[in-house]
């Protein structure tokens, strides 16, 4: 199924046509309750011609290598919404708005209600920016969650690496 | 980030080694509100060395070979917990349980809640399952949408055709 040629961009999408490929850079987290951290970082949107981009992200510690954090989902259009599944149990349903700039945007999503599984630690509400400049894609992250209010936990910027 | 050697599997997973790879496949999917239809599908597991393995998977339409339908998300561990995003605007956070058999096992998992986007079409409740038997993977899904209680939706058999 993965040798069928390729799709042609939605009409939905092609306004966010900046954001296709691989993204690779680095980041920092913090949080009032962890040791603050570094990583590496991959970032890819893809999509099969339909009115969605496919985004898939994972992070590698910036020191060990080792692999940190994962997630996967899809962005819709023109709706502005964004649905992320973790490994960590954690699901995102987040509605946004686009800015546009002169070479991408920039994207504010809010999530009010995060759904975790029973055993999952606690989320409560996250908000994410993302800002896309030619090639480059930066991003930040702030949460609500393990019982402390609405704080930044991640930034970092990355640099398309693959169309 | 690619290019890492291939961890070692999670001791939680190591159970569940049986579901690791490729499938691919046909299945069938009827509704009261909709008209029954075929599809090809392929589905895919993975790890990285964590106690949980990352699901995709994706359909095309049986006869004209368009994409239909694509969800990805993880399967955690030892839990039996299931987190699923879908370009359709829903996410289902799942809870299981397994029982294993001469080559596999069966899993059984409830979402009581489906959570949507603003923009998506309504979905209350879902249950999926999944029986593994050697190279043979085949589930079922059913779901109480749109006002329907809950019904049979998807019915598939897939073979493993990557390890």
């Amino acid at each position: 199924m993965t040798s069928s040629p390729a799709p042609q961009l939605h009409p939905d999408v092609q306004p966010f046509v900046f954001m296709l490929g691989t993204w690779r850079g680095r980041g920092e987290g913090s949080y009032p309750t962890i040791d603050d951290f570094t990583y590496m970082e991959e970032v890819s949107f893809s999509h099969v011609g339909k009115p969605f981009l496919a985004y898939t992200q994972k992070t590698r510690h910036g020191e060990t290598g080792l692999s940190l954090h994962a997630e996967s989902g899809y962005w819709r259009f023109p709706a502005i919404e964004l649905v992320i599944a973790q490994p960590t149990g954690i699901m995102e349903a987040l509605s946004g708005d686009f800015r546009p700039n002169d070479s991408g945007g920039r994207f504010e999503f809010t999530c009010p209600d995060v759904v975790v599984t029973d055993t999952a630690v606690r989320v409560d509400r996250t908000i994410r920016r993302f800002t896309f400049e030619g090639d480059t894609l930066t991003y930040d992250m702030a949460m609500a969650a393990v019982g402390e209010p609405m704080t930044h936990h991640l930034s970092a910027t990355l640099d398309r690496v693959v169309p």
